[in-house]
């Protein structure tokens, strides 16, 4: 899916909310542990319930990795029921010398069909670009993360420019590559940078996690970050798929996913963009 | 293993030797491809052949990961034969928030039973802690990376201190546990830095990888960054996985792990380590 695509399906659904798939085998509801594959069945269920109102789905490879080949089969299973008018990233993380970040790219675009892996960029260029070499697929690299950690580096101050490292990854990534290709991390719970990195990056679409669980405001992110074609994929993750924990979860999760899209059909309208 | 019984090892064997197990499957034997583990089959003669001679594995995970499923099966059987006396590393290189970052501990601690897990450090403190609550189970932290990218933002210099980003996370990292969780990935390739990283990290080992493909000195990097316990696990992969490519390659793999070994046992020798 390209940009053009993304901003279509975001003007359809009326919603730039991606659906964390952090699919926890302790968490999910009691009934689903006596099927064959209760990680994919309930990641259908949880699809069925919001694919009509989210424009992406997120799952997290760590959930999945923790349970062995058997979480690889369920990721697997589930990458190829989403629907083909969703971005599916893998939210991985990866990052390696160059000749290994291509095989990680060949894993993720090729084995697993995704759309768009999350990368780390502290090992630099080289890392990075092997996964530019795809048509049609995204790499989004962590800038400035929503979590307490993105404290101890990423704000670090640099003294060439003063700046903080997170705005000299931005500028760094920029340069291997266009908005076609990348978008940034960056976290909801960073509303008083997000004006900031709006302007580094103005056109590049951002993933934003951090609503919700987390504590990020959506209203306060949106005015901040749209650009004019949206620019936003707004990550939530727990607060969707765990809405309920009896049988009724997939329909609960609808809701919910329902409640954040109308939110955000109210801000797009607002913001000219529908 | 810990820290004791890894410099047991190292005066053993009289080696500080990791062999990295990047096994691409366009790169081995042909008469291996009609095996039903291609894979496998080529790990276990590579680990036969140089079991002596080393004291680490480390399956980068890329490898793997790029041959989906099946992959991972290869990859759980190659841990599960690589001798007891041999510490296992997981050539990962993630992070992540704390509640992911954990189950990524749990995948490659539990499930893969790795001994050790490379970590990037760009997130910060929670999504490294999570690595150190497993016993005798180490976290690598990327520290200065051996390929070109590490000078775009591992060696940016911060305000705070005119000093580099990598010299923060070091003394970050150090801060977070002790030296008998945590190690670093000091690239081979960068000898001038070498003695520097030390002064920073007196007891940590260090996973060097750079020697030989990359280009790195064995000797110059030894002698600026052995400690009293050794304190170096230096990394080869290609040259030596790598070393035949017909049906001999295993004893080949075995005959150039024996030659570093034995560069490894002079140096070890000249430090009066052994």
């Amino acid at each position: 899916m390209n940009r053009l695509e993304l901003f279509q399906q975001i003007k359809l659904k009326k919603s730039y909310l991606c659906v964390g798939l952090d699919t926890d085998i302790e968490k999910i509801p009691a009934h689903l542990l006596n099927t064959n594959d209760p990680i994919f069945e309930f990641n259908k269920a949880i699809i069925d319930a919001t694919k009509d109102y989210c424009i992406a789905y997120k799952p997290n490879l760590a959930f999945y990795e923790a349970l062995g080949i058997k979480g690889w089969e369920s990721l697997k299973k589930t990458i190829d029921y989403i629907p083909n008018n969703c971005l599916i990233i893998a939210d991985a993380k990866r990052g390696d010398i160059g000749n290994t970040s291509a095989l990680y790219a060949k894993a993720f675009f090729n084995e697993l069909k995704a759309d768009a892996v999350t990368v780390a960029p502290y090992m630099g260029k080289d890392s990075v670009t092997p996964f530019l070499n795809f048509e049609n697929k995204w790499v989004i690299v962590l800038a400035l993360t929503s979590n307490e950690g993105a404290n101890d580096f990423q704000t670090s101050l640099l003294e060439e420019t003063s700046a903080p490292l997170y705005e000299k990854v931005i500028r760094a990534v920029q340069s291997w590559g266009n908005e076609d290709q990348i978008m940034f991390v960056v976290g909801a719970t960073r509303a008083e940078q997000f004006l900031h990195v709006r302007s580094l990056a103005p056109n590049n679409f951002f993933l934003v996690p951090g609503v919700g669980a987390q504590g990020g405001d959506l209203k306060a992110i949106s005015k901040a970050g749209f650009n004019n074609q949206c620019g936003l994929l707004v990550n939530s993750s727990r607060q969707i798929i765990y809405a309920g924990k009896e049988e009724d979860f997939d329909s609960r999760a609808g809701k919910e996913a329902r409640k954040v899209q109308q939110e955000m059909e109210v801000l797009l309208s607002e913001a000219g963009l529908i």
